[in-house]
């Protein structure tokens, strides 16, 4: 079942039911006008990734923006995205299944879809799903530039890759997928810049040698919230797939320096038992918020940590002072993660401050397939 | 919205979607089976935990097989429950807020509805709720033996709080909630021995203080899969809570011994990029299976580790022989932790003997409010 809405319009924050997924909309608009600016300075193009938000709210306002299309990992998020007035969608991964090819290649029919590949045997079911449905797919190569998952290998496995795109009869060769996802979390930029600059240098023999080869690439594609502004001036990408930046997680807080965004999504808990001093419990645990990349912070309160998680409590403490919260009162966490943290939910809160505006459903919410 | 099921009665299990919740059918009856014994030959009563399964037909099962009623955590499980056609529901856990206690209360109208508290405040506003609706409503008072969590000190406090409830017009004094959280998995019997012996001692004392004062515990309620037996034999707790038994999730099963029930809660992946030896990507990420208890286990594959998962992807690694699977190939996983996995689907696919038997939706998949 889809939960009900936690709010309504012209509500104040602290009449929220919780624990809900909120979301600050001048932090929010903010950030879409920061990413906006800073693409369209590098001359880049931008194709945020809809895996952190699953919602063509939002798709939809980052287009205004001047994003060209979305990203999204699974064919149960694109069609969401297709089915919700998306135009232009990529799945930035890897898909072999018969049956999910045989959907994606229904949306084809109204929408320009993309999908990565990595294998030959990848690249025949995409052609035999478009010949079916008698549509033309775009592909992208993934090369493995550093992350050490998908992808084959830059240079002449790519190339021959490739090749095999451009000879099928449905298929577009699109380019190169070259996202190195372990990069965005390495916490100094001297980290950060040394992994890109060895991505971009991969990738960059790639294009040539894709191009000697007579295969160019419209979209060299790939970076995240915690890179893309070494991606932007490499000069071999062309589009760039970041995704968290308009909410920014407490994990990319971490990064020094932090990207310029600001934090605009929070999980709205409530103190739900206060039985003695330094401690308080409020009605958010693991099935609220992510904490595969550390437990959330909590907002307003740096002296304050949220520990112990338990499937539906968590737990905060302070050093100093006895009573810090009352029984009820509301409390802002920002998450550890925050796409992971989104699909435990069914609607954004949007607040400004302090009255809820509006609701969207996260309508992709648990699309894995 | 709610996701397409994965699959339909009769496909083979390699023909569902993933990633998919599937269910081993005989796996699970046998635990029911298990559990059911343990809790007649000790004599104690069975209220099995739906915030691990999140299904009214799981509970109606249980209920089959000898279960009392059904404890959840949050108003919105107890509603979808309810809605579902159980009769006699405990919210094993404080609920504050006005406006969450007056749907409390609402179901109070049709079903037994039971909920713990472990302040003053909190039981004015049952008592509120309960009157406004004109219902009758049932506290445990919550004493906190060793989980350090919510819950009231026992002895005194929890003696003055009883009281509040028996002399609250709309409520009943139902007993005592003394759950030991932390001790569900400490990793020898001894170390669980020692816990409940302690937890079990302390609320023996706070039932005798209680008796003293006039005031008889028609519950007294805990336990979990991890200790379940040794509350069952204490003599004092005639109520065990256990959920996890009727799955058995992979952290469980590190325990020594472990429980006496089997793996049947399996996240089934299919293998989506083989472009390395010794490696394998498979769909299923942080978004699909929950790993704050450790990674999965791969069934059937006791030399192969799930590591390095991100939201959408999970890598297989071994150490020797080249390829270990193909592309588009289904693998079993066994969650680390299963009631924050099962919250992040809407379909249970039930399974026997290789084949799909049925479809159960996940009801109060989300239900955090």
């Amino acid at each position: 079942m889809i939960q009900r809405p936690p709010a309504e319009p012209g509500m104040a924050e602290d009449e929220i039911d919780t624990p809900a997924l909120v979301l600050d909309l001048d932090a929010f608009e903010a950030n879409l006008a920061t990413m906006a600016e800073a693409t369209k300075a590098a001359g880049v193009r931008l194709r945020p990734h809809a895996k952190t938000h699953k919602s063509p709210v939002i798709a939809r306002l980052q287009g205004r923006a001047g994003a060209v299309g979305q990203c999204v990992q699974k064919v149960a998020e694109a069609e969401i995205l297709a089915w919700g007035g998306i135009e232009d969608i990529l799945v930035s991964n890897e898909v072999v299944s018969p049956r999910k090819l045989a959907r994606l290649a229904a949306l084809a029919r109204f929408c320009k879809i993309g999908v990565c590949a990595d294998s030959a045997a990848g690249i025949a079911a995409i052609e035999a799903a478009a010949a079916a449905a008698d549509v033309s797919i775009e592909v992208l190569v993934e090369i493995e530039i550093g992350a050490g998952r998908c992808g084959t290998s830059p240079g002449a496995e790519a190339v021959a890759l490739a090749r095999r795109v451009a000879d099928s009869r449905h298929l577009t060769f699109g380019g190169l997928q070259a996202y190195h996802g372990k990069a965005q979390h390495l916490r100094t930029p001297e980290e950060r810049r040394a992994a890109i600059a060895s991505a971009s240098a991969l990738t960059a023999e790639t294009v040539e040698a894709l191009r000697q080869a007579g295969l160019a690439c419209r979209t060299v594609g790939g970076a995240g919230t915690g890179t893309f502004a070494l991606e932007a001036k490499s000069g071999v990408y062309n589009e760039l797939q970041a995704g968290s930046y308009i909410f920014m997680d407490a994990d990319y807080g971490r990064n020094q320096p932090a990207p310029p965004f600001r934090h605009s999504l929070f999980v709205l808990a409530s103190v739900m038992s206060v039985t003695r001093d330094g401690m308080a419990v409020v009605d958010a645990g693991h099935k609220a918020v992510a904490v595969d990349s550390g437990p959330p912070a909590v907002w307003g309160h740096d002296d304050v940590r949220y520990a112990g998680p338990s499937d539906e409590h968590g737990q905060l403490f302070w050093e100093s002072g006895d009573r810090r919260f009352s029984l009820d009162q509301r409390v802002r966490l920002v998450p550890g993660h925050c796409d992971p943290t989104v699909d435990r939910y069914d609607w954004y809160v949007g607040v400004r401050r302090g009255r809820v505006e509006c609701l969207w459903p996260v309508a992709a919410r648990g699309a894995m397939a």
